[in-house]
């Protein structure tokens, strides 16, 4: 595997799944693959889960990581070609992404998207230019429409969950918000389920929030949560921003937050945090034997540290 | 020791004492306890000595260590419970320690005191919930009420300094500032200087200055600054915010700036660090052989190393 | 080597051009040399290359670093001497550089000029307080007046650029900007080529933009751009603000712009980045073969190893 942006570039899930479940037991197993490597963590938006899971499953492979803050630590960036620099951008992607390539032998890059323009976005503009101009191995952190790392540790999770011989059944259900968000979590998540295939799935939302078909595709979708939820195994929650108009909040729906009383005795409620309490998912579930966001986000170390140790075997 | 969070979490204060001093002369003496572990170090709040020490200490050790500047790099938390998250905060406490505890081992955590509410800050809220929540060893880089760290390293300093057979006479006096500040490290010393009962001890600050009996219980406590001052062997100076009214600044008082000519020819001046020159504490003072900051912040590395082995051991 | 500032802390520039070339075949030849040091990276300035690139150095030497953000993560710091501190500064430098150098082995730091007062930004006032206060060895990441990493790594990329026997002819072109910059790399450019030795040297500004002459003094100086620019194996570009007055810009001479027209079929280009494109240099010219700064860029590695490798031997 040389870069890891989407499920397209995993040679095989079960296998990667696998090799995280054997880091979990064994965190230490491939403790110098890493050495006289670096991976560089670039941040251009925040995060928790994803800059400290890194960082351990780095160190867990020896691998040296250096985070960078590329908005609060760095210049502003230029994205655009053909325009004299004579704004408030310092350095142009061209030179940014080149040096980075010259130091890094991985770069991890968070990019979130605009939310303005749905073709900027699924263009993935940012961390195109990013792998282009660094000509090194790229691992997303989160792109403008996919997030690879979290959709691999939603798996782990389901896999460690379901002992069960029947493909279990998995509800991507969307949930109130307040704010615009992007769509990364809930494309990547339907783009892996499908991907991996072994389960049955459905994904529910208000009418205009669809996501985009490349990435549903296989699953069956409904605009009635109780539909989606009946029998449910798992039961995915998550917001996300109106495809059309692109990215917008549209009104109502509050009723989709997700409650005790719409689960089943056994289903199982993951989150890729952070979480709006008693807004997305009432705090009743949160707190309730239901839930499993805390093991899911526990499983982001394994998730990049197998990842990670692909990665470094094909340098 | 499983959690540092003031003097009463240590067994023996004279043996971690004995044990910083080991490390001071051969840092690398226990070079690979800290193997395969990470301590997370996380700042709501800025910090020079403490983020600095600590990540040496832990290097000291083998432990790898992520600094995690929870303010500006994370999300904005939530502590209340049983609100709906429709606001500014975008993640709660609950899932937040929830997901250190997943990444930790031990959490090092600065929290300092709103000094808005009295009650509040003394329930420790922020740092019994990360406790709480995370299920992990807690290590205190200053709370809303204590700052265990910097009075281990003061005893440490007291300890190298006084090599006589009688007991030290110890003044801790207040000191003026514009600012209110908080009474962590003055309630700390206290309680400190207290626990390990080796030496005369008295406290000085001007009237509206008391700190919690609870830390002060077993020194003597006097409004005159020049009684305390006379015949101290080690004089420890620091402002602090009123207790009654909480948190403010009274009017007057900057005659109790330190001065030279208030101290005896063999008196030692001890301060946390930062210190506003000629305000606090007068620059003559500072820059005179009185002065052993310098050694005291420098003293923090050995004090952070001992009580992280401690904690290591007890994994 | 002790302290690392100037060219004039080198013993012998072309030995260390080789050492750094040394470890860029083999990065990991002293992988020991720095086990149990701790070099300490204090930015009061943004920095992008140098901060990776200190880090990826220290990595290789087995030096163990730590990234101090001193702006953003520490106390606002006061420079003058016998002000009473009841404004906005937290922490004396006396204080502050002292507890650094409790805490490292090797003090990196970058401290841009304020451009305000020449005398002061050629004092160095900064560095040279944390130099004294903190007793340990200084190595710059860019003072107010020189960036000698820089420098060195732009040697580094002229000696493996040129192979032939007679010396290379080098210009260092002013640029044009809209922002007035320092005049550090342009003064430690012209100081290091000086120093060498190795080169035949010219400078080419529009009137009032002349540099210091004492790190001009050897070369040729001229208002004429095409002038220096006729034969140039090498065209360094970079844009300073006056010096008299000083820090500002002058009106015009945007057409000080480096084109391909102006440049001759061999001739390479070098720039210290950030470029603004097609203001200091055309896009055209980043984008051809005439440009080696993503080359030089990366050099910053093994200049910054050299040169740690050379200090930490003289620990």
């Amino acid at each position: 595997m040389t870069h890891f942006r989407s499920a397209h570039d995993v040679p095989n899930i079960p296998d990667l799944i696998d090799e995280a479940l054997a880091f979990k037991t064994d965190p230490r197993r491939e403790v110098r693959l890493g050495e006289g490597k670096t991976l560089g963590l670039v941040f251009l938006n925040p995060s928790t889960r994803t800059r400290l899971s890194s960082q351990i499953a780095a160190q867990n492979l020896g691998l040296n990581s250096v985070v960078f803050n590329a908005g609060s630590e760095g210049w502003a960036l230029e994205f655009a070609d053909g325009v004299p620099m004579n704004g408030t951008t310092v350095e142009h992607i061209r030179e940014a992404a080149a040096v980075l390539g010259q130091y890094f032998d991985i770069i991890g890059l968070r990019s979130f998207p605009s939310l303005k323009s749905r073709e900027e976005d699924e263009s993935e503009m940012v961390m195109n230019a990013y792998l282009k101009y660094s000509g090194k191995p790229m691992l997303s952190l989160e792109s403008a429409t996919l997030h690879p790392l979290q959709s691999l540790a939603d798996l782990i999770t389901i896999r460690e969950r379901w002992l069960e011989k029947r493909k279990p059944r998995i509800a991507l259900t969307w949930a109130p918000h307040m704010k615009p968000l992007p769509h990364c979590v809930a494309n990547s998540f339907a783009q892996w389920v499908n991907a991996w295939g072994g389960a049955d799935f459905t994904i529910a939302h208000p009418e205009g929030y669809d996501l985009d078909a490349q990435y549903t595709h296989g699953a069956h979708i409904t605009h009635n949560q109780e539909e989606a939820l009946e029998g449910a195994d798992f039961v995915y929650v998550k917001n996300w921003s109106s495809l059309e108009p692109y990215g917008t909040v549209l009104p109502g729906n509050l009723d989709w937050m997700l409650t005790p009383e719409k689960l089943g005795v056994n289903t199982r409620v993951m989150h890729c945090l952070p979480v709006r309490r008693d807004l997305e998912l009432s705090a009743a579930v949160l707190d309730s034997a239901h839930s499993i966001v805390v093991q899911q986000a526990g499983n982001r170390v394994w998730a990049a540290q197998a990842v990670l140790a692909q990665m470094l075997k094909n340098l």
